[in-house]
């Protein structure tokens, strides 16, 4: 039976929450990942340091660091010091998250206008400190221009700061990928949602509330261009899940949250994805080089060995709904240590 | 105080169910409108004559016919025969409703192929008895060309049997308006909600199933293009709503039912878009006058009176949750008889 041993992989983008899901959920990513980004946009937002530090105990206490290391990321907010990020920067978070209010999920405590004299401010903080911006980039146009039409916003930022390392977030439009090509100091993460489905999957038939997320599922032409990049482990590119857990009847709600739990088969799911294209020669870039290289990030030791064996995917993991609830899969993990 | 009288307003496109729910959805409609189109396909759909003449008669003992008048029609299936659509015209029947099989709710029965020998014998024969070709069109692709793909389905029957007439029903794509405008004997339903909404009100901000519906809800153009269509009451175009009643846990389901409960709030809403485009004046030819020259339908003698005074949208109308539950609306039913 065929094996694949992928060494160090990183998932750059995760929701843990806290409480009692952080400890529900966080045994999924620490199984198959050496380390991942862990997004701040708790139910109240991690503005300080000292906030950050704190969650970061409370998910070293869930996993020991020695199998999982957590790399934390500050909220972007208008009030953010010099003292602030300079202390970040001190403590080991190298990542400031910016979210436009209301784009998504924890988001509302997010940035109303962007490029404000204060924010550049605290972009130019940013540059000098060599800290990087991470965004969730969607304007508040059309949902399916969202992305789009907020690339301006990077490529403004992205020109005026040229050693600042701004990270473009679950990229879901080909047009994306295109920008990232243009500025040195610009990059990208890509889901595993993105890279899967369409609206086709969303709404083509019942209405899929497990797989509705922000930004939302694009166009067959979009997955294609992401898929492309992915399959061709784009050296500007890390793999970033964006697994988001919500409660069952957050997600079969008359207001349905954004968000697909993921993580527990993603990289069963890369692996049959890469496979099918005859691309798993690159898997350990797309989930691990990359990244190590983008963000500089030294060995972590972990190998995952991946058999190509059929499994079933769950109904639920630990009460969340996967995407492909029930349906079957060409890899399993074997073993990770 | 303004008001609005409209004669004989008729839904040229409705859903009413059967057994407890029909007996509840009903008086929305019969409240507000002379006579509705009443679609077939119920969970075993209605086949033949007998079956659609047993439907109307449970129809007309849950709300009398000198209060609403059903116009029934039958499903398009391929064992249609000459001496069946026969006795369906003589029985008043002059719509077959054609459904693409799994294109929505209750089309399992629906037809695979759609130009086949069988299937234009069927044509040509509805053809030379005078009935109407009632069609949800979508293809199987990509769900937002859908509409668009099965345009060249429409054309080949409207260019290859020119007396047939025929109806693009719940047209949800700007390219539908062109047709109809190529060919003579084709023509369209539009419904409230394609008028109302984009894909931005479905998944713009928390998902929101019940304003999930196939065709599904489309880009801005569409709905600019379909508004401009109704508000100058395009003389090839009736009013449609497709209100579609599901139970709240089939919508608000891992699964969700196509399908928006519209039918308590038709007139206040299309007077309320009317009016804001300063074209309350054309509301009449849009909701009765187009309808009934297109289908040839006899006055029938109902005055509904609107008045311009804010009302509340319920939660949920006899356990059905409408479009814009809890919000206002400027016009309310005022007298209907």
């Amino acid at each position: 039976m065929e094996r694949l041993t992928l060494i160090d992989p990183l998932d750059m983008h995760l929701h843990l929450r806290e409480g009692e899901t952080l400890k529900r959920v966080l045994p999924y990513t620490a199984n198959l990942f050496s380390g991942a980004v862990v997004m701040p946009n708790l139910k109240t937002p991690l503005c300080t340091t000292q906030e950050v530090l704190s969650y970061k105990k409370s998910i070293e206490e869930a996993c020991p660091k020695e199998r999982f290391i957590p790399f934390m990321t500050l909220f972007f907010h208008e009030n953010l010091t010099l003292e602030e990020l300079t202390l970040a920067q001190i403590e080991g978070i190298r990542i400031i998250k910016l979210y436009p209010k209301g784009s998504t999920t924890g988001s509302e405590a997010g940035v109303a206008q962007i490029l404000t004299p204060k924010t550049l401010q605290i972009l130019e903080t940013m540059q000098s400190l060599g800290l990087i911006l991470s965004m969730h980039g969607e304007s508040g146009g059309f949902v399916l221009e969202r992305e789009f039409e907020f690339l301006s916003v990077y490529e403004e930022i992205a020109r005026t700061f040229p050693k600042l390392q701004i990270i473009i977030e679950h990229m879901s439009d080909a047009r994306s990928l295109e920008r990232i090509e243009r500025f040195s100091n610009l990059y990208g993460t890509l889901t595993l949602h993105h890279l899967l489905y369409t609206l086709d999957d969303l709404l083509g038939q019942a209405l899929n509330p497990h797989l509705f997320c922000k930004p939302v599922l694009k166009l067959p032409r979009d997955r294609e261009a992401l898929q492309k990049a992915a399959l061709g482990a784009h050296p500007k590119i890390s793999f970033g899940s964006d697994s988001a857990p919500h409660p069952k009847e957050a997600k079969e709600s008359a207001k349905g949250a954004a968000g697909i739990f993921s993580a527990p088969l993603l990289l069963p799911l890369l692996a049959e994805l890469f496979e099918r294209h005859g691309k798993l020669e690159n898997l350990q870039a797309f989930v691990s080089d990359n990244a190590h290289r983008i963000y500089g990030i030294a060995p972590l030791g972990k190998r995952v060995t991946l058999l190509q064996e059929e499994s079933l995917i769950e109904e639920d993991y630990s009460g969340f709904i996967p995407p492909e609830a029930g349906k079957r899969v060409r890899w399993r993990v074997e073993s990770s240590c």
